[in-house]
């Protein structure tokens, strides 16, 4: 039984998804595409053997689309999950759920009232070979108690649409997910700590530091440098009470040339987590293949909520040069799954 | 369009290609099982929706077999693959085509004589993405001419089964392959050099040391050693005039404890090459769904056939204790391609 | 020419300083030692054939003491090393130079009226070739503008005397000089993050995180875990505008067994920085003997004044729970320097 | 108690020794020095303080040196240590111990007359922290029975006057010196096996593979490139029945930047192994200052005498294009010592 797709915005992102779907992962086909630059979308339509939608509320209500995938602008997308969850169909949507808090309450509250999770949100990390065995280690004891973490993540450089506080919210909303996630705990407070800016991006405030406070006081210093010029570097070191367990860039070949041992560090998030976001939807398609509708361990509502709600308390943190607490609702029995999940 | 494959033998290896085939290649199905352990084949088949046939015979003529799959014991493939090619079908046979280099001989001779190439043979470290980046390195012309390599290919432990010249024909004649696919050269001549046998595995002469000659007067070193107990590990230095590359395993995680700063090494070859016998099945699905009959880059006929009389020679040199000359034919134009494949 | 040192205190830091002076370092000699414990100095004295002094002011008067070393309990530090300036010797002082700012003012207050440096500090980092690696990378250019580091300084264990603020003033006081002079910027500004604490070791605020902003903006996030249990394990990265650099442990052997592969960390401070302290003596009595004061790159008495008001901002930034400004005096021209010293 | 030495020969090794003996060793003093060229050794002697000898004789009968250290042309060592016999002064010689089996043992036959060990051979290796952590490994069960070793001897490039077999008589002398050592057992046999020569080095058979047997049947298989270009690099790994050991370069600063991450490769020998040469004569001068007349540990005439047999029958195997057995005399007591040594 094939899963089919419907895809909406066909960015970057969206049309990669659409070549996974279509060619990498088994047993999903691509059933409609909408977006706005139509041209674009009707050429990959007609690439996958796709509908080419008139809006994406079509792509929704087509009686041929089993599911929806959300690569739209991010503004947009509380409004097309919501949709989504009007139809009854599970959805995969890229991050951020939504771009506040009290959209991605929506998502949650709706989810609740319908009493059944259809929600996944993007948080591909999840499906890195990496940061499995990371979260492995802690779950399995390798480092006795986790009591803190240090994060990197740093891109080669970012286009000139990024602007302001992206970096909080498009680039460190992984680190969010991930430490949640990896420790079992909620963010209850956030830092954001400036630092002197690189002068070869000048017009951001990059690279910054954000101190992260977990419910049980275990506290993540997470840095995202958007410049870096040198390469794609997502790496952290979990400590716990009696060890450490460290996710660095997978080896690639040693190199001894001209004085030099080297090796290849990923030059964008493309190469270093293509794997990721396969075996994302491979896991997303099983999962509804097999009559789920979300897929076990991923990101869900919830997290989604709880990740944009760190995000925009980052923000605040910022603008007032002061430790900021994170507000969350209570979270509702239907995200109450085993601990350490 | 799905590709229709018959698998012959459903021992660990083929067991594994069936549930790829069926499950996580896309555009594959599999059409036909056998195994002369009927009760087995019959029940895989019913697992992925195949028939289980009578003979191996069979599955080749099945009408509703596109290409077939064999993983029988390897005294079987060479008349299994001549019968593939008698019905114009596509095969990939597992690692080694033949037992004999005359038999692999005459599978050679039948492709020349039908005119076209239809065998892959299983070296799937082609497709394992550190092997690629060292013949990518090579190839750039990362470290000059390359001279010589290092390698060492162990297991922690063999089954009971595993006997006599074993560690030449089905553990190392994987580097056969490798180097003589690394250095674009045929290799011409063998020595195989005894070494203090492991207290832990004495009935067996391991570890040993090969010495592999290739056409341009370059020279491998290849350690064979399948009891080291500790895990699988394989890896080499290729080394050129002016630099070197080196495979190492993939890093995992890093865990601090207890004094050591440690790394996971792999259990076993399934989880070591796991990905790369996916990806080799995906590509031969990919290029037979294209129209051809083999994957480019993928090990042919011809590479089988040089492989096993590498292999043949090595147990000759091995009863002689002494250098011994790799004989084969002339290369049939067939199997001339671009210098460096 | 031998350099006659007289070592003030021989607890086990001290112990170790007159093993070295006695036998490992060439051109100096131990001719006077003191302790209140009298016995353990006694001792100590006839097996390196000095003279066991009856207080540490004899020590400093003693005609044949060229130079003093004081490794007494810190507090005494400031008063012995301004009797060394009055006698117009040169003193290198184990950090810190005193528990006080206040303190350690007067000693460079002392210096300046003298109007010549005679104090060393013992911040034996920077003779570590590591550190130093890192230095030169910096001063090199190759990781462009430096922008932010991030450092772990953890021990397997502290004593039970280790208690209260000793994890800000005896060992990230490493640290503060560490970035001072990689950075060639004063600390201008900490903060104290409380983190959960270890099970392990609950009577200690431990772990934590101190975060330092340099004078041009750069931000230090360092880690202190003073229980960590697996070893002693000081790392950073430096991180700049086009790249960064980081130290790690030394290599050690690599040993593949158990399905590991492990290298051994660090048990202990001795074993990671002795060759340090033995670097640091010999460039010091190098330096005497060559007629100079002070080894040139050594921490001098404005970097020890420095450390310990970093060290004091830090403990009152605890208290505090904000961030809180370091004041230091204006720096005398005596200390003035090249850049990036 | 200040022990003097005479050096013998000052081209770069010998004056990098007088240096260490003068300043970097504790205990020692240069007393006397001989070169065939005058000028450079007159200039030395004065820089050190030191007399300036008419001839190389002269150098070991001065009543004001009480040991010798030979850094003389290779030809030369042999008569020059029966000179020290003779005259009953310990003196330690560069390797080789002679350039011919048959005059090395003419030392060893004069020691044994002689009734005791003067003569030790330098052999810097066993001083080396890394390769001693390799012994330690081995001898502390780490890696089970050791069973066969990979080893490669690699230099950026060589002078014009390194020629013939020198590769085998210079160069790869240290490893036949260190699995002996390593191993604890003899080497009995040698194979060299021809490889495709750089062509940026063709007036030498650059680079080459050496086969040492040892006497209990473990193998090494040992690379000599004296023109590999990129560094200095000296690796190997012992492989054991239950694990394996291995010795990489000392880990550097990591550098990120321009895509790659990258650590320095040691340029040449003296920054490698310049701390094992210094330790090297630390323990000599410890040894003699305290009434021994070899340091514990080092390699003495024996293995002086080994060694160069093993270069010689390397030497005659590459002339014969065939495994070649290696000839020694029976051991003497005087050097039959605790297994494992």
């Amino acid at each position: 039984m094939t899963v089919r797709v419907g895809v909406i915005g066909t960015g970057m992102i969206g049309t990669q998804h659409v070549h996974r779907l279509a060619r990498e992962v088994v047993g999903s086909s691509v059933a409609a595409v909408f977006d706005v630059v139509a041209d674009r979308a009707a050429a990959l339509a007609q690439e996958v053997g796709a509908t080419s939608a008139g809006s994406w509320a079509e792509v929704v209500e087509d009686a041929d689309v089993d599911a929806v995938l959300i690569a739209s602008p991010g503004d947009l997308h509380a409004e097309q999950v919501l949709a989504c969850l009007a139809a009854g169909k599970p959805v995969l949507c890229e991050k951020p759920l939504a771009t506040t808090a009290g959209d991605a309450l929506k998502v949650v509250q709706a989810e609740v009232a319908a009493g059944r999770r259809l929600v996944q949100v993007g948080f591909m990390r999840r499906y890195d070979p990496g940061f499995r065995d990371v979260k492995a280690a802690i779950d399995g004891g390798a480092i006795g108690e986790p009591l803190l973490a240090h994060a990197v993540h740093r891109n080669a450089s970012v286009p000139d649409a990024f602007v302001g506080e992206m970096s909080l919210t498009d680039s460190l909303v992984h680190e969010f997910d991930t430490f949640r996630w990896l420790f079992g705990q909620e963010i209850v407070a956030t830092t954001v700590v400036a630092v002197r800016h690189s002068p070869l991006a000048a017009h951001l405030r990059d690279p910054q530091i954000v101190l992260l406070e977990l419910g049980n006081g275990a506290v993540v210093d997470a840095e995202s440098f958007v410049n870096c010029r040198y390469g794609y570097d997502v790496r952290c070191e979990v400590v716990g009470s009696t060890g450490t367990v460290a996710l660095d860039n997978p080896r690639t070949t040693i190199v001894l040339g001209a004085g030099r041992r080297g090796e290849t560090v990923p030059p964008d998030w493309g190469v270093r987590f293509g794997r990721a976001y396969q075996d994302e939807l491979q896991a997303w398609i099983d999962a509804l293949a097999g009559g789920a509708t979300v897929a076990p361990g991923a990101s869900d509502a919830w997290d989604g909520y709880a990740a944009i709600s760190v995000a925009e308390t980052a923000v605040a943190s910022f603008g007032l040069h002061a430790r900021t607490e994170v507000q969350l609702v209570e979270r509702p029995d239907l995200y109450i799954r085993e601990a350490g999940r």
